[in-house]
């Protein structure tokens, strides 16, 4: 299984990349790596890797797309010399199985839209991710790629969701939510009453809940929770700044007196484990879904411990042909693709 | 100070109305109640609080609007016999100066619009609610009166907000930030980036910040957050479902050995201490925005703890004169009214 990385993507450069290749290969025994970018930059940083040497091919692209590039200009101007773009090409090309790039997400999906091309049965792409919620894992799209999808968009996102959930957490039947702000019929814009009233004519295909609420994510009322790019976006980082703002409180408690330290001490091996499953490390990467191959997309400021996950998350689509399968199921509900969205998130 | 207080909203009935009220005396003593309801039954649970007989009047109503009811509809026919209804208009008679209802936020958004009337100079309502941050506490705005609002309307919330926040949380100045799927200019839709270069030019009036991220409201990056209804609703019910899973997830670690229910028992106080503070109870209260008078929305499923903060809020705008103030801030920037959005929210 050869996974193709942008080396100069994320905060922290090379460094993590080369460090999340080393820990995925723990998990992954059968992992070889691409590794985009400068070639002597990277080669000083494979030195510190020896026991992965074997495993990774060092590929030479000069120029780094920045965070803050604006991804219409660099799509425009010198894409070709990238790392993130050519990294995305060795997969086009059939020499990667998958691409994982902890950089610009804007500039990211503007480029495997043009490297892979859209499914032609796709209207717009989604980027899905896993969530933990109380009744154990779900997937949460779109995050961002498309602003505001249509209500076709939205049926399409709902298949594309539960193909995810059927092949990265293996439930067989997922059900499905339309995420709104009320459950009732009435509730929220026209493309979700839309989008719901389809998803009820299609009970062979989609086992679909109904409408679900922003808490729903972290109760798992659903496996899937549906929704447009804004919305997605904006729940996620929500949730997450709840969860982190939890464990700042309970920091401050802990430390508040004698006795809460003392306290501490006891409860430590349980907090460990506890930090351990909470941990967002381990849920990151983003996944592209309704192109023609899998491109992860890592958080820009993960360190190792997520860059893996992120691998080891590129690594099981690719294993499973997440991409193909959702292929097949979009050509079989055989949607009219829909392009009326007027796009402004991380995809221009 | 006299407050209308509709008896028979939310999912407990009467009962958390009173109890809410003799709380609420605790802390202002100069409280007075109007409660509407079907007379009888009002009647009996006064009973069971003898010590505020004297602060409560009770007011006949014989119709309660349901959960479930369609605002449109309890609107059109026999609203005049609704508790709700009643309420809101001994307001708009001068009889009392806020209401406070814990029934459906549609139907009471609907008749608040109907009873009070709109400000002249603000084209859409809007409904914020205050949200602890790492920080102190912030404004959140809106939460569901307008799903799809203009750049204009986006602006005149900012008013409203920075009015909000500093009446209600102290804060001379108050930054105010527009909620969006990244900090950049040129991300999330037309209305925001037209709105945010709106601010930009309002630097006399408003202390705008740029645009901020889901994780923004935990942090306390601004004092006042500002959204449509749609994203609003969504981050602030999915932020409350991220705190209560890892609440969940801090029991299931506190119970999972003997070492660690050791440690629980050394960390109660301060554990005690905590709950309190993230205690969503304290928080509740959606603060209906620009209507001629007050309208606070208390969560359904509240007990007499948050109904007394949602009666605290309400003295606290109403002794403030905030309804007042934002009229005349609203005026003074003279905004044109626009009147473009589709609204299918908790207002229609």
């Amino acid at each position: 299984m050869i996974l193709s990385l942008d080396g100069m993507g994320g905060d922290q450069g090379p460094a993590i990349v080369f460090a999340g290749a080393q820990k995925a290969l723990q998990k992954n025994g059968d992992l070889r790596f691409l590794i985009y970018g400068p070639e002597d930059e990277l080669a000083g940083h494979l030195r510190h890797f020896p026991s992965i040497a074997g495993r990774v091919e060092i590929q030479h692209a000069p120029v780094v797309v920045n965070m803050d590039d604006k991804p219409a200009q660099v799509l425009r101007k010198g894409r070709e010399e990238t790392s993130m773009w050519r990294a995305l090409k060795s997969v086009a090309d059939g020499k990667a199985e998958a691409v994982v790039s902890g950089g610009n997400t804007g500039a990211l999906m503007a480029m495997a839209k043009f490297a892979f091309r859209s499914l032609p049965s796709v209207s717009r792409p989604a980027i899905a991710a896993c969530w933990p919620s109380e009744r154990g894992m779900g997937i949460v799209l779109d995050l961002g790629a498309t602003v505001s999808p249509s209500a076709g968009q939205l049926v399409q996102f709902s298949v594309m969701g539960r193909d995810c959930a059927r092949i990265l957490l293996g439930i067989p039947e997922p059900s499905i939510g339309l995420l709104n702000i009320g459950v009732e019929e009435t509730k929220g814009t026209e493309e979700l009453r839309e989008a719901a009233s389809i998803l009820q004519t299609m009970s062979d295909t989609i086992r679909f809940h109904g409408f679900v609420e922003g808490n729903d994510m972290a109760r798992g009322t659903v496996d899937v929770v549906v929704t447009g790019g804004f919305a997605g976006n904006i729940a996620l980082k929500a949730a997450e700044g709840a969860a982190r703002q939890v464990a700042y409180y309970l920091r401050r408690a802990f430390a508040e007196s004698l006795l809460a330290r003392l306290g501490y001490v006891f409860f430590l091996p349980a907090l460990k484990r506890l930090r351990n499953y909470m941990d967002p490390r381990h849920y990151n990467g983003g996944v592209f879904l309704g192109l023609k191959h899998i491109a992860i997309k890592s958080h820009g400021g993960s360190d190792a411990v997520g860059f893996a996950a992120a691998i080891n998350l590129a690594y099981k689509c690719a294993k499973s042909g997440l991409a193909q399968r959702i292929q097949q199921d979009m050509e079989s509900i055989a949607m009219e693709p829909e392009n009326k969205e007027t796009e402004n998130g991380a995809g221009s």
